[in-house]
């Protein structure tokens, strides 16, 4: 008998942002994998469905009432009320409050079992630190918190299907890139970097590359922090002293590690094949190539949780909020990715 | 009656590298725009082709002899002796010089009208330092301090040929970046931007791309120092402190300029298309995404010199060299570079 799908809860993210209507989106396109849940206010989602002119059946769940499987133009909600009415493009600081319920929400369901995996449409960080949750940095920050860890890995990733968008030599495989630093001012970012963080994030790494992701033995390719990986020294000397040291002695645990190596020359062919992820040191390093061969479907993962959470790859663009612009591409490799991970990596609930 | 074409002089780089194997076949591929001579040891690219077993015909030029047009099968040479016999993979501080010597021939034949630009296979930066060189930083400054001016800036380009392997969304359009820092410690790069120093390079940037790539208007998208361009302050400063203050004095002078952009979602199709130049404020941020678009297709160019400087866009590949194995395809791309700016920017000579 084949095991129901699981249960993927997708919250809506910033109300005044694009997250709503990219949530109303799924339920339209392509039928999805797993059973959807929307996180979010029922009342905000049916106003931008009529703004829009989307034909969406949204399906208020009760607690303990079990997700159904999705149907074309049906969405079911998970419901959480707004603080206040949101308007397209409007932030405001009162409904921060209602945002983070709805990451509380989910990640209550996936801790508890009710749901396989989350998936987070955009928030917008400034609001929230307005709002006076002081130290707030991010969905990343806040998982690893509200799970109870030490310690996350934030991976983005292309899908596989989508080689067609990228050079001919990347040809069927997914480029997936994991960050050694995330949000980070770029001047504090060399001082972030320790050899025993960097050996807790590379076995985070392989560790889940192993158990979301069935890949037996991943081989993994280092940035190293400086431009040309240091160039023996002479640019730098974090790539002998903090890089190599850890990378040599997880080789000697068995781990299959390429680096530290310049991150310019790293994405071409000679380095790349047969990669199965890139550790960049930081944010900027790594992310520009991926979100360029990914162009607007890839998707953001965070490794290290006792949970499968993935998100969009973009922020809440506000200008575009309300006009039906957006495009929920990403989001939907999201949800592609969050399925295959939450069937792969444990049993569905 | 059509002008000749202009003269490129191919300083062939550090000898034990794949330099003197890429200058050879120049002369084997496709015919070469311009007229290109090759500067370095005759003796040297005549046991490199036998060693390939590469069928050129090298003809030392005597000063003042003119440059032939390009045959296939010749490559004309200006003579420079190596200090000591050289073997592929195998640095010798003592041919640091002879490296140097190359640039000081090309640089003073550019300046001296004798040639229309010149184009760089790789040098070690290492082995220069090693000589004793101290403070070397690589080709760039070396032309800066060489051609007596105050400041350069490095752009990389991909071939707007090579659309086909870039994203389908990227069409016919080259990708420029350049850098607002080069080769130094990340680290250091924070408190080496500056407002004064930004507004420098941008007009520098500005004037030639008008002058050597005939674009009249240039539009030209600026990246932020830290991650999500500081996001409203809460990531780092210095884009509200330094680079938006910059940025809004020379819109004043007529300059169109987006940003600052995250770097992130820059290179998409929503903030790329139509942008001529991208500006990054560092090495690591801008270089891996051009470089995995170009795929071993770009060239490196040097802005802000009285004369025309292309450039491989990789290293010596030290491992490579005597082997065949190197790619000549950035080489042939700095070349037609080369000569598309010589023909636009000046009069030939």
């Amino acid at each position: 008998m084949k095991p129901s799908a699981p249960v993927l809860a997708v919250t809506s993210g910033e109300p005044a942002g694009i997250g709503p209507e990219l949530c109303l989106q799924l339920a339209l396109g392509e039928p999805l994998p797993g059973r959807v849940v929307v996180v979010g206010d029922p009342a905000l989602l049916a106003q931008r469905a009529a703004l829009l002119g989307l034909a969406v059946d949204l399906v208020e769940l009760r607690p303990g009432e079990p997700v159904p499987q999705a149907r074309p133009g049906v969405l079911p909600v998970w419901p959480v009320a707004l603080r206040e009415p949101s308007r397209p493009g409007k932030l405001a600081v009162a409904n921060a409050g209602y945002v983070l319920e709805t990451l509380d929400v989910a990640i209550a369901a996936c801790l508890d079992g009710r749901a396989g995996a989350m998936v987070t449409a955009p928030l917008h960080k400034g609001v929230i630190l307005d709002a006076g949750h002081a130290g707030f940095r991010g969905h990343t920050e806040y998982l690893r918190d509200a799970c109870g860890v030490d310690e996350v890995v934030m991976m983005l990733a292309t899908d596989s299907a989508l080689h067609a968008a990228g050079p001919a030599w990347q040809g069927s495989t997914a480029l997936r890139v994991a960050l050694a630093t995330t949000h980070l001012p770029l001047r504090e970012v060399a001082d972030a970097i320790s050899e025993a963080g960097l050996e807790r994030i590379l076995r985070i790494l392989q560790a889940d590359l192993r158990r979301w992701f069935g890949i037996a033995r991943p081989r993994i390719a280092v940035c190293g922090l400086n431009p040309h990986a240091g160039e023996g020294g002479h640019l730098g000397r974090e790539e002998l002293e903090v890089i190599e040291p850890c990378l040599t002695r997880l080789r000697g645990e068995g781990f299959e590690l390429d680096g530290p190596l310049p991150a310019d020359t790293l994405f071409t062919p000679r380095h790349l094949t047969g990669v199965d992820a890139v550790l960049a040191m930081y944010h900027d390093q790594g992310l520009p190539v991926l979100k360029y061969a990914g162009f607007g479907q890839a998707a953001n993962i965070t490794l290290g949780l006792p949970i499968v959470r993935t998100s969009v790859d973009h922020g809440t663009a506000l200008d575009l909020a309300g006009q039906g612009l957006a495009d929920a591409g990403s989001l939907r490799v999201a949800v592609a990715l969050a399925a295959d991970m939450a069937g792969r990596g444990s049993a569905t609930p």
